[in-house]
């Protein structure tokens, strides 16, 4: 094998659980442990047996039955991925914070032996832990692709096989250092993905920045919208990130009481979900002020649209009793990244004003700065 | 005007307030009495003086400068409209249960008088309105629209004007016997829209039924999606819906605290608006026991998906922890046709299993009630 | 195999060439015959070794080593299908009505045999064999779905698996008594699709008509789109369809030279392909006298559009001067569409009126017969 | 007027006849002169007639009754545009070279004297005078702008008024030195763009680059799409394009004798529009002489896709068969913009083989020059 050993690289799939790997069982489809790397090797896609054996994989690079090998791609890669199954295998309905902990620390403890990491995932709340990770991984260097899918690889039609290879051919061949959510063709950054459709293939979306890559044919990086991280530090996972967070959607005849009902400790931060681009009723008294008791006893208040898409403006005076209360704008960040920041702000140290500030700045791409005034020609670019 | 007499059709613009009359004011924009029927009269596709002068209009019908002609349609239909304010005009952020029924009650007045009725609304909480009116309007023969804008009719570039064109010509021209809402060259189902991008023209999405009509260069209307009223019972409103209701989105990490404080009295209906096709953490018993708790004293809470498409199935075990717990799947609503559909089957006499059956019904085409099987030609369909 | 044996189907795979098949050689791509067989069955979703092993499936209904067997599919049925190859196996660009007859003479000697079929067929000339077929196939009352891929079924990353996969998943299970065509999830009328994207796994597109069925998490038929067959004839195939027509484009500057050359004999039929809504230069009389010198000698000459989409209107007077010169509007239908009919229509027999009729009609589903008026209410319907 | 003076720019409009100012008539819709104007000046948004009187516009400018001011724009600017009509007024189906010179020469005529321009045309061959006007138009420092619409500006509902905003909001206030089209709230680059569909407001596609700008609630240029012009020679004009060009599409079953019949003398170049990546029938000895025997009189023949969208590639093997009977790849070229680069080179002083470089060369952003290789990382850009 001395050619084809040349161009191997090395990819850690951590599986959490999800549907891609669920089996049915007498109360409807559950994760079973140990069971998804034997199930991958008799897919040929996702496994070159032929390649295993000639080359001496297993005993060459002292691996177990856990590893696997993609068939050489067309950018001459030889993907050699290794399966680390967390125990137990979660629903993703019951991920939180501990469990983000969890793999972070694995990708933290394998970060130096491998060219890129998968994340298998349910997809219920894959846009919250790719929020959560991408804050967590502090100097990231390496590609990392969380992935899952709608319909379990064992049944025929399913997406998982699609998803698993494509997650694969990103995290082994290219450096994209963030944290990525594949699906159905399109990488996303994770922190700007929501999970749009309960019922299809296509169940993601980045409502506020176009997709990072996708995959047709040929593989097409927006390398013009990739994370450029201007540090040269060493990758670190701060963990242990703030669990007091919520979300609260506004909605007409929302009373002061389900505020303050909402916003009694310990909850330290909240993600207010507003009309359109950050409004809130400035018509009820006893509403602002229970924001602005919470505010003035220090809860971070974030506000971000529950409309899919838009902006919850930095500049202009919209939403001006809200910033009044307190509440600060949260631009175009998604509900998903917004709790996700806040957990992360309110567990690094700082002063109150200095997490507030960050919650206003790109951190990990999660958030649009726009730029004031209008361009003419492009001579002013 | 003998024969552009016979082709005269009557709607009432029922004008709330919202963007689209809004003008600057010191603090930003803000609506302005008595101004939009002045500001129409200047814009020829909104008002055709002409026809005005030449056929009497004004003493022959005995109306005032608050009625308007727009020039005659394709259809050959004169459609003469009447402004009325609603006082004072209300920026939609503000929208409560109170004004809902101050529409409705407009409505009522005025139902015989008019061929067809547009309610001008701010875009924030149209889709609230819309899904309330819905069920509010009981036994509707007539078309109702709800359209806005998001800028205002006064700047150069807006869409104000095609708006409330488009919505003068499905309310005087068609019989679409619901309350739909208009925008940006679509008829939506008014139960079926949410507002999904705060910044663009294109605001509003009908995720899970497609639209009832689409203005082209012709006007084509999906006559198979149209509700089709099985009744002939006179039109009559139900007002004072309750307004005890909220919503509730479940998150990562989400406490039973956290849903016990919100489901404190005196919340009567709740919407669970949980993950994908109905999830939420199954692990964690004393959540599962204060929803428990809740639907045990009566409280109803319905299960929706916070994504943006997609159904909570009503046959399928999926959710079945939350089904335990007493929580009622929501099928394939928006969260803000369940919310107003609480706030109605909670106003209506009843016992509580009445209402649990009755937001599991199909009331006003809010909902998709799904046929069981497979078909596999066309004979069987 | 007692259950197993009652569900099952037999479809039919006729390859007749194409990308799904190929594979490198030293000049390129190119088809390798009695090949895919052999690699399909080492696919597991596309061979179920283990089922044709415990039902004895090969001895039980004795077929040889061309015939393969689908895992048991979601509706419950065992999909059984054997490929038949045409010989040469073609690049579809070598494609013309005699490739046509081989593959409608195979249908016809199979057709009692098979459940459904499936044809194997490159994508560049897909649209226009599945055009050819719909009028070919007189009287169908199986399903017949064309598919194909962008990239070989030998590549890591490939549509042909799941292309395949759909299409006999359609064949074997749906009664859809058309040429369909399907591609990247979606299945449409044979003759209402053309190639639109040269470089994409989403090549296909059908302008003026919507898909037939969608593959998603479930597969979804648009019933109220499929064709009614309304005969009870026997299936019977047409062929030696006319190879005298051909394809003009207008463009600005076209001389009466160029289309007096194109028309010349033998030219019987000419799909004449125009701008907008079925517009040419009138005031060129040159030109137009040399169309109506050919509509007088009897050569056939159908007014399509040359955009994607749209309709060369059956009732309005726009292009009266075409029409003036002999030229028969040729409503929605596709240039494939157009061609394929006029060759089939003109080997037909019949007088020229009959033909020019035939052409207005809709035999196959291939055109959209508008109706006239506009509809206010439902009770129109 | 003496601020008001200041942000004043002037943009010529030149009216060319089409749609957009069509009127009824006995024998359908066709172009009346001198009405555009007149018409204009009572539609509020696209005059402001109260700044021309205090301003004293016309006798302060020296302009007569065809020259209307826009209301003053979001970006402050007072956008002052004479109407300059063409004679006669054409249906943009007789468009031929002969229109583009005169055309062409009013633009250079003015140059100096508008800040933009925008010239209204019919829908149904802008595609091919923008192409036209797109390589006319050498060392362009200046916006053009093309529009026009599907609907007269005299209907109810017209997309004209719209379609003419924008493109005056553009030419007065972008410097985007390129011949674009402006339609249905996109811009183009007019030598990418193909009419898509005959029946609706969204009737243009720049299927291979993304649209220059689009209109929203704010108005987003992409300016890195923007073409760069790298010269700083004057602006001229070329004139009397040749004309011997055509387009031929290629089917199933074309013959070697209706290649030779359209090859024939005057013809000089023609668009050959191939199937799918720019592939033709290689088993035909006999048709592909007659395109070497062209190509070796010195016929130029480009090789365009037939699908709406794709490459042809000017790398890989595909279509070796006609690179060898001297056919030249056209890559991703719009059979519009082929066809007027064919006009347009063929009129070019130069040797046979510097015309097919320029062929082959982008001259006007109107052909994508593919890079080779692939990019791992963001290093490598």
């Amino acid at each position: 094998g001395g050619c084809g050993t040349i161009a191997e690289v090395r990819v850690l799939v951590l599986n959490t659980g999800g549907t891609i790997g669920m089996v049915p069982q007498s109360e409807g489809l559950a994760p079973e442990a140990n069971k998804l790397a034997g199930a991958l090797k008799k897919i040929p896609i996702l496994h070159d047996a032929e390649y295993a054996k000639e080359t001496n994989l297993y005993s060459r690079l002292g691996v177990g039955e856990d590893t696997l090998v993609l068939p050489r791609s067309k950018q001459n890669k030889i993907i050699i991925y290794t399966i680390l199954e967390l125990s137990p295998l979660l629903d993703s309905s019951n991920m939180t914070p501990a469990e983000w902990d969890k793999i972070a620390r694995q990708i933290e403890i394998n970060y130096e032996k491998y060219n890129g990491f998968v994340i298998l995932h349910g997809t219920d709340t894959m846009a919250y832990t790719a929020s959560a990770l991408s804050f967590m991984c502090e100097n990231l260097g390496k590609t990392i692709v969380l992935t899952g899918s709608q319909v379990p690889i064992y049944e025929l039609r399913n997406d998982g096989r699609a998803n698993l290879l494509g997650a694969l051919l990103f995290a082994g061949q290219f450096i994209i250092p963030e944290v990525c959510l594949y699906f159905y063709n399109e990488l996303y950054r994770g922190n700007r993905v929501t999970k749009v459709n309960a019922d299809s293939f296509s169940a993601f979306s980045s409502p506020n920045l176009p997709p990072l890559a996708k995959t047709d044919v040929d593989i097409k990086i927006n390398w013009e919208t990739v994370w450029r991280a201007n540090t040269t530090k060493k990758f670190v996972i701060h963990t242990d990130v703030n669990s007091n967070v919520g979300l609260l959607r506004i909605f007409p005849g929302i009373t002061a009481a389900v505020v303050k009902a909402f916003l009694q400790s310990p909850i330290e931060g909240v993600v207010l979900e507003t009309y359109g681009i950050g409004n809130a009723p400035n018509n009820c008294p006893e509403l602002l002020q229970e924001l602005k008791n919470a505010t003035d006893r220090g809860v971070l208040i974030l506000n971000c649209t529950q409309c899919l898409q838009g902006t919850v403006s930095l500049v202009y005076a919209t939403g001006k009793t809200l910033m009044d209360a307190g509440v600060i704008p949260g631009a175009d960040m998604t509900p998903e990244a917004a709790l996700a920041k806040l957990s992360y702000v309110l567990s690094k140290p700082g002063t109150l004003d200095e997490k507030r500030k960050m919650l206003n700045e790109n951190l990990r791409g999660e958030i649009t700065v726009v730029p004031v005034g209008t361009q003419i020609t492009l001579k002013d670019s």
